[in-house]
């Protein structure tokens, strides 16, 4: 039984993390600021006696530090960011200081109370736009958002640390991510956006985006594979699923599934905004090697997701 | 004509970049806090009508954002870092602040004002401890200082601005670079110990550290060079040298340079601090194919910079 700061415990990777943690025995102390992350997301763990949930912020450098005294962890599982890349463009500010400079403040109280082990949620989003099937030792690396910015540069610090200090690293680049308790996305912003207007769903770009999606309870299964069994002093794995999706094909099952009659409108362009990848292809042999690989394909991972956000929406509103 | 701003200015490359980019007919603004740079650097830039000096910080915001109001600059050569790596260790907040913060607060500017031109001075350490002959698609980058972390924290901003903003960025990594003008680095630390004590000569680590070293001249044509012929929105390069000296090569040189009887000592260990990078070699490849290469080679630059550095030191004595 290991004690375990989760950062971004209610956000929407988070919270699934914090119930396998639990699930394993852990002791498991879930740290947030409820930006993006909600209470609702934890409300089913509140009971278990290993489960303690904080609120607060990372950058509250009094309020963290608070949480070392207060609790030896053991390992710390970073996932806390600014997870919303489409708003970046006109705020350079919001990943800059929740995305880079909380790795920053994570990795200064590790140096400082000796903890020897953080797991890292990277994104495929620093290998900018390429035509490549990215592989970790892809380069160069270009990120073309500042999410992807900040999160190439917390790889680097952690590098740093890793080799300064003596901590052992994990680092696991994120593909899209899909399921329930989704606090943004595409599949999440098409449902919003089809319970306000059931006629019409306005896409963002020409629809022929096209990603790899996994189901948020598989990448959980991938973290703690790899926490487990990847056993060097650095680690650095991508995280993929075996096809893509186009968000055309997102916009179809979330109208199909919801049963409304609305029309697709794309607003048009190859990019959904400033700063997304269009297309984007990871070549994740190494995880493979290791022994993982996701059962889901991508189209499932999606349909997976609509149906178990749909069923949590009804249920949270009744 | 154009107006170049010039952060680190008054540092070791700077004033040589600066001189040069005078010759070419430019006006240069020179920016500095004098942390590392040092006004009897670019005191015969001076009497230059075409050369300002500013003495300031880029991290006091509201004077550097005065430098821009003042002067309407065309291209910004972002050279300002903190260059002594072997510190950081024991000070995290250093890189962070000096060679990180200050790249990301010359890209607020670059975007508040318009400006459309960034040159970039980056590292060989953002790539780490590694075998390989790096090149510049060689990944992946896990830098192993403080220093390398923040300059590839840098880089992915320079990327993230360059597409967000439309501002045109050269990246150039540099090897180790010597010459007159020197503020730090093994010549400039030998030769001090030496005035200190002319008997003995402590070396830290076991002289086997190989690298290559460019004289920084040439570094300064290189620059020049990139920044007139690679087209690009974005561009990487590794400015490199065809060979590499080693630490203790270095040692018995400046012994020999000064004429002292000095006996080299040894610490021991096979990295002269932790961060050190104690092996280090170049592909540079796709400069050479651009047309450029240097002349010296990496002894050659080395046996150059220490003959200069001590007439410097000979004539700013009288």
């Amino acid at each position: 039984m290991k004690t375990i700061l989760v950062t971004g415990g209610a956000g929407f990777i988070g919270n699934h993390l914090c119930e396998a943690l639990l699930s394993l025995g852990h002791r498991v102390v879930a740290y947030d600021n409820l930006f993006l992350g909600r209470e609702r997301n934890i409300a089913r763990l509140i009971p278990d006696g290993n489960f303690v949930f904080i609120k607060g912020d990372i950058l509250d450098a009094g309020e963290f530090k608070r949480i070392f005294e207060n609790n030896r962890s053991d390992v710390i599982f970073h996932l806390a960011a600014n997870s919303d890349i489409a708003s970046s463009c006109k705020s350079p500010q919001t990943d800059l200081l929740n995305t880079f400079q909380t790795t920053i403040a994570v990795l200064e109280q590790a140096r400082i109370n000796g903890i020897k082990e953080i797991f890292f949620a990277s994104t495929g989003a620093i290998y900018g736009d390429t035509n490549l099937a990215v592989a970790e030792d892809t380069g160069p690396l270009l990120p073309i958002s500042h999410y992807g910015a900040a999160k190439l540069a917390s790889e680097g610090y952690l590098s740093a640390y890793s080799h300064n200090y003596g901590i052992k690293v994990w680092i696991t680049r994120f593909p899209n991510v899909v399921g329930e308790y989704a606090t943004h996305g595409a599949i999440y912003d098409f449902i919003r956006k089809l319970r306000n207007n059931p006629n019409e769903l306005e896409v963002l770009g020409n629809g022929e985006q096209i990603k790899p999606y996994i189901y948020v309870k598989e990448i959980v299964e991938a973290i703690l594979f790899i926490w487990k069994n990847a056993v060097e002093e650095f680690n650095v794995y991508n995280i993929g699923v075996n096809s893509r999706t186009k968000v055309s094909e997102i916009a179809e099952m979330v109208v199909a599934a919801m049963g409304l009659p609305a029309k697709i409108r794309y607003t048009g362009g190859s990019r959904g905004w400033v700063g997304d990848v269009s297309e984007f292809k990871y070549d994740f042999t190494k995880l493979k090697k290791l022994g993982w690989e996701p059962k889901l394909s991508s189209n499932e991972a999606v349909r997976t997701a609509i149906e178990k956000i749909l069923i949590e929406q009804q249920n949270s509103a009744q």
